[in-house]
């Protein structure tokens, strides 16, 4: 709790007031979210109680915080005021007096704020005007530096044992998609996850919608069984899919699975520097249309993550984002025949400066469990 | 997934249509939260994929879904138009559409709406004005039905037991603050609950801070040990705390026990009809300032609980809501000592025509287990 002032959260602090002065922004406020964990360093509760990170122009960055989680600032790596609010104080009223002592006329919040709080700083501050720190924040996330690029190996990794060991934990048939799921969570504890975001099983039939979290529901022999996870430690994520099968699967199935393959080499193949992050959602699209089944790939190829496990940039139609060299996103391409089942295969990949390199190295192809 | 149209649904869609008109309000837009959970009667997932409930001021209220979640709007209890975008659709052009076709002047939007969602909608809906739809929404929210009170008797019935298996489940001393925290979780499970929204085990000293979670310190033998816990079933938390001591107490911290168990007291006294809600807190914190002890209540006496964990009314200074039969909130006075200990006792209350009755009936005397 005594960790001193770090020169990275200076840094971080400094492009985000370079991004502020670009986009002609003079206040930032910055609510409990992924991007207050960016710039402060710390991780605060979204609860009714109001607390953000105020950032003027110049001057010392301010931390707005009730009395109650004053011990959850201690020791910030970010050198801030902090301004403590008692349960029968108005957070608003404190906040708005800031701002007007900064002279605030553009203030930017962060993109999840709740917009109670947004609709009553506008009440108040009613000569200035509003914008969203989304377009300031998110490029600054975007490439991850050589310690979160580090980090994101050693996860990558992890999930890769966790894999082998899965692997190796006996039958499928018979087990519950929910039994499945204890399995994968148990392991991913004792590979040192801090918690594990989700664990979606979904077997023959479940498996055809991408929604499906699990069930009751036995896996019988021939089902393919859609796995898809993400974990957290040291507030990074990582996220994979496979799509094994319970002993002999279907010709038909065999055919699907390998046009899923196939789009996601492709996707990765297109991966480099200068792409538009559209163009590799289309390089597994056009595999999965040619094959006759475009309209059974019903989301985007993928995601980016860190410190979320969604976040941009996002591997839809329409993202015309360059990617660039640090970059850290999902290739997910996937087919879901209703009623029957589902394939996913899922890689994390980091933009590197000759192409795509995947986090994790788990075997894609069909795996065939008992 | 095909429950009809229900009868209790449209009745508070009719009776938010009247706090709309009362507020001047002609368009509500509710995303993602307890209030959609309310009106809608479904739980869809807060993502960065846009979600809504749209209700004009007449006609159908619309659902505003990504096509990845049609499956989570199957077989609604509201009467409801589905509005499907893909995901090269821009979601906010959508609902600045359907607002605009209704001729909406006045929009509210619920308070937990994202910042970013609620920019964009300004942004392009120039004419309207915006506001806040918490103070429509949360007085219909504030004083359960029937039916509530009855599903909250059943959880606070699973509670109390959960507490006595708790007391016969082996010595404290010597258990780690995360172990006991796994117990009680078990308990939680096997009584019926489908999840855990937290489970706060504080030792002696960690017992000091109400933010504390959890943590590897075994518990030694005088302990007092803070155990707060919230569970969810059928959509409804039920919350609870109580402050065990390790083997003999100290006398001191008897004499402050003592001080806490009349402050819940004094709280429950006062709770009828009629009386404002600062009053409730009032007659907590009376009895530990009067005991000397006024700057080791640390935080406000209570909130309400329902679909949300935290809701309305909050038992704080300052809350002139007057109380009326059906509200139900926590009753939780505390007094923590820095360095030493902590102790709190919390009852989840209902207010009836005569005054103030415990869903829960698990002993608030001081407890000692080996």
């Amino acid at each position: 709790m005594t960790r001193p002032v770090s020169d990275a959260a200076e840094a971080r602090l400094a492009a985000a007031r370079d991004a502020m002065a670009t986009a002609g922004v003079d206040f930032l406020v910055i609510g409990p979210s992924s991007d207050m964990i960016y710039l402060l360093g710390r991780k605060l509760p979204v609860t009714e109680r109001f607390n953000a990170l105020l950032v003027p122009a110049s001057g010392r960055p301010i931390v707005v915080v009730p009395r109650l989680q004053v011990p959850l600032v201690e020791g910030l790596p970010l050198d801030a005021e902090r301004k403590i609010w008692d349960e029968t104080e108005d957070p608003i009223q404190i906040v708005s007096a800031i701002a007007e002592q900064a002279s605030a006329r553009r203030i930017a919040v962060n993109e999840h704020l709740h917009a109670s709080f947004l609709l009553a700083l506008q009440n108040r501050l009613t000569a200035a005007s509003f914008t969203d720190a989304g377009p300031l924040i998110q490029p600054l996330r975007l490439c991850k530096d050589a310690g979160e690029v580090a980090l994101l190996d050693d996860l990558g990794q992890r999930f890769d044992t966790v894999w082998e060991a899965f692997w190796a934990s006996g039958p499928l048939v018979g087990a519950t998609e929910n039994e499945i799921a204890q399995r994968i969570t148990a392991l991913l504890l004792d590979h040192g996850f801090e918690a594990v975001a989700w664990c979606d099983v979904g077997g023959g039939p479940n498996g055809a919608s991408p929604l499906h979290h699990g069930s009751a529901r036995p896996i019988e022999p021939g089902d393919p069984v859609v796995i898809d996870f993400a974990a957290v430690r040291d507030g990074y994520y990582m996220d994979t899919c496979r799509t094994p099968v319970a002993g002999e699967p279907a010709p038909e199935f065999v055919t699907i699975y390998d046009v899923v393959s196939r789009a996601h080499d492709a996707a990765m193949a297109a991966i480099r520097p200068g792409v538009a992050a559209a163009a590799i959602d289309s390089a597994a699209r056009d595999v999965i249309a040619a094959a006759g089944h475009g309209d059974r790939f019903i989301h985007r190829t993928g995601h980016g993550l860190g410190i979320d496990a969604h976040e941009n940039p996002y591997i839809v139609a329409g993202n015309e984002t360059a990617l660039a060299p640090g970059m850290v996103f999902s290739v997910e391409p996937g087919i879901y025949v209703p009623d029957l089942w589902g394939v996913r295969i899922e890689s994390i990949v980091l933009v590197t400066e000759t192409g795509g390199r995947s986090f994790t190295e788990a075997s894609r192809a069909l795996v065939q469990m008992s």
